[in-house]
């Protein structure tokens, strides 16, 4: 909260922000703002990993649930993203018992708590495919868009916030749009988007034009039919920021066996020095991989990706990585304050893009992206679970895994070999959920190794993944459960004990250990 | 075997066939071009669905290594191809034991018995990714190319067969090319083909200027450096044809809900009357929808696909289809005759392409195609199992499912309820191998129904899988399952009982049914 003193400022930076003065015109509180949503609206909102989303309506939108259910009244709204967001709209929905479906992907304890406990219904859909088939019909009419921007021209088009996400689609295809203008984003976000208003349904599509990572293929704004705005709500609040954590010793050693298995690429011949453009999931491993790129002397490297987080801005800042394409900006306060002392560096660095094109099959198979993603579990034959524990509760979702693994020209799934301590192996004999089929993977990677799958049948496989990724507290289950199933299976395509196969699994949800 | 007199005939005919004096210059016997092929080469295939195949080399091949075999040698090649291929190639070369390696695809009765009795090793990769693959490296060098085409050029481009599949990467990539020319292949294949060569490996790939199932956006030749001919061989047999069966009644209510589906989908607007692209796998439930959509009055429609078969020429002439896109003219000795008698007009109407342009992510999701293909099993979740019986034992291969399945408009997986005479469901607790996972299945129909899962979470798919597609002798076993597991599955997000969810295919492996 700001004191008094500051009224006349917060009014200034607000009319600095909101130029256009029909939009200016439907200023309006959040309270007022959800009082526009009700009950069974399918909403969708902004914000990708933490970045992005609205800060205000839907704590608000929450409250009047709240208050419905208090009053006897049954208040649900389905909820569409563009990935994860933060505590205060998946958190504060969820509590308020306010979301009968949410989609595509989510982060939030108290959203994968209900989820788990069989009280909210989650579509776990690829990135790339949300905005499609949000095109195509799939999903409905979507009634309300709630959408965070950084601003708003005199001409209503409006500068994009932290996140990209699904916004285009959204503001397109929403019945009625609530504009949330958040000051605390940098004014000198301004420029650096990239909206592609290209896109058709078949049979109107046409090849998009992006032929390298950095390549600007639209415009630096977002458009609305301003008849459809119907609030414009003024915040001043952070996104959920992660700060950069220093990579502990399995994701280093992860990290290592990658960085080796690129070096070998280089030398055989099948990856120049500066790689391929660079794909990687968001956390510890990534971090570490980052990290070893830049000590391992690589140079003039691309990402094309989906987030970019602080440690991008060093690689960016020290010649390794030369630009970063992706679709949300996830800075911590220190990143901010990075990115805001260097904004010219940084912008001529750095593309902000909708999902569905910094996802877009079509882009990643052309650019040939280093597919790079971490996992819950890996089988012996190689396929992937990445939203599952034991089969049964998802974790987060599939997230963008799938679209870069399916079409990238290199895919790496990555994990430590155990998990809660040594408790749970995460190679097992058979994945208790595949996300990416034993046709998407290419190479898995623990702490104890890494194993390249390509050019192998599924029994040379599980040698390799066996001997190169499971932990040595587990290797010698493994080794027998494959010797016996190379033995009784009754295919020895892929052999398999089928009274076995989950037993792993079954034992962790019994006794919370796959250890017997 | 043809007489003495026609000797006269055949030489004509075969200089006819090839016209540039240095490759005929190179022509050899089968077996002269056999005895260039050694132990441990990896040996590159024309064919794709039973057509295009090298109808000689092979069986010479295949001879060669059982007297090695005799002599106590051991012979043993990599082979890969396009997809299946006939008796003459996949089956007398595993007959010869001469296989260490096979791959993407195949469906030959003597290969599916020795992989599932882990005598050979078989990888399954989707049809899209095999050429770029090859061209990455990833099956190492590729020593000799075996390729059936229909005529040779005075200036040595080759007339494609019926079939292009890996051709053109085949030709390029190995360090030696034999030819088969085949006399039996229709000269009015000439210019039917659209061999594109604008791919590059990454970081050089371009957009593929494709935007309609017909466009041509290439040459009606194959490329090859004469100086790599080692051999040029004279043939006369027939593809393995496959003539048109009349749908049984299973096929045929199959068809009927689909066709009610699309229907819909026409009449809420989500698709137009003469649809969007049409893919279909081959077989009885193919054929059958294909003459529900004549029946139903269906008109100008449109097919990117794999293979044209007999059924397809009958579609065209009476306009259902405009034209058709695939890889593969997979006709009986009555479908060649048809076109034979009808090439100006047919030829106007067919395109075939290499398999990485009839199969490319890029164009499909661009194209928006109606991927239609059938499958083994799917879980109630809508998880589909394309190639494993029971988990283990391999059938054909992935083929082009996933490649059609993930980036479509529509994914539609089709299957009777049960097989073996009732003795085994389709529809399962869980599947027992995941070829196609949550996230690309949007509908399953069996002769039961159609679940259509687009928006669904996956407790709300379960309810309309077993509803809907489940044949009613199981149908209370999976209602059972489902209501158990949404009671003690630990999480219930995707409910399951660990400890039973393969159960079905357990008793069906030790006793040869799934019903208890």
């Amino acid at each position: 909260m700001r004191g008094m003193a500051d009224h006349g400022t917060e009014v200034n930076e607000m009319t600095e922000r909101i130029r256009c003065p029909a939009l200016l015109a439907r200023l309006k509180t959040a309270d007022e703002a959800a009082a526009l949503i009700g009950p069974g609206d399918t909403v969708a909102m902004s914000g990708f990993t933490g970045a992005g989303y609205p800060k205000a309506v839907p704590g608000a939108l929450a409250k009047r649930i709240e208050a419905a259910h208090a009053a006897g009244q049954p208040f649900q709204v389905r909820v569409l993203t563009g990935a994860s967001t933060a505590p205060e709209l998946d958190g504060a929905l969820a509590r308020a018992q306010g979301m009968e479906l949410r989609l595509p992907y989510q982060s939030d304890p108290t959203v994968r708590t209900q989820i788990n406990a069989g009280e909210m219904d989650y579509l776990d859909i690829h990135l790339s495919h949300v905005a499609q088939h949000a095109w195509f019909g799939f999903f409905g009419e979507i009634d309300v868009a709630v959408v965070e921007v950084a601003g708003i021209l005199e001409d209503g088009r409006l500068v994009p916030s932290s996140s990209v996400g699904n916004n285009k689609t959204w503001l397109e295809q929403a019945r009625r749009v609530v504009l949330e203008v958040n000051r605390w984003q940098p004014a000198a976000l301004e420029g650096m988007h990239d909206i592609y208003y290209g896109t058709a349904r078949p049979p109107e599509r046409k090849p998009i034009p992006l032929l390298a990572p950095g390549d600007r293929i639209g415009e630096p704004y977002l458009r609305v039919d301003p008849d459809k705005v119907v609030a414009v709500v003024d915040t001043d609040a952070p996104d959920r920021n992660s700060p950069f954590s220093p990579p502990d010793a399995d994701s280093k050693a992860i990290a290592g066996h990658l960085l080796e298995f690129l070096r070998h690429e280089v030398s055989r011949g099948r990856l120049t020095p500066n790689l391929l453009p660079l794909q990687s999931g968001v956390g510890n491993i990534a971090n570490a991989v980052l990290a070893g790129l830049a000590e391992g002397g690589f140079r003039d490297l691309s990402a094309f990706t989906e987030v970019i987080q602080d440690g991008m801005l060093g690689l960016l800042k020290s010649g390794v990585l030369k630009l970063a394409s992706a679709t949300s900006f996830s800075l911590s306060p220190a990143g901010i304050e990075e990115f805001n002392a260097h904004v010219g560096f940084y912008r001529e660095r750095i593309v902000l893009r909708p999902q569905e094109m910094s996802n877009h099959p079509e882009l990643i198979r052309r650019l040939g992206c280093i597919a790079m993603n971490g996992m819950i579990e890996a089988d012996i034959y190689g396929h992937v679970n990445s939203t599952h524990v034991a089969g049964t509760k998802i974790m987060n979702g599939i997230g963008g895994s799938g679209d870069f693994a399916r079409n990238g020209y290199l895919s790496v799934f990555m994990s430590p070999s155990t998990a809660k301590g040594g408790a749970i192996s995460s190679i097992v004999p058979m994945a208790s959920h595949v996300d990416h089929t034993e046709h998407d993977v290419m190479v898995l990677v623990t702490e104890q190794g890494l194993a390249d799958l390509r050019g192998l049948s599924p029994k040379q496989r599980a040698r390799l993944v066996i001997e190169h990724c499971a932990h040595p507290d587990f290797r010698p289950m493994l080794q027998d459960y494959f010797d016996r199933a190379c033995r009784d299976s009754a295919g020895k395509h892929t052999p398999h004990l089928l009274g076995e196969a989950l037993s792993w699994h079954d034992r962790l949800v019994r006794t919370g250990s796959m250890r017997p």
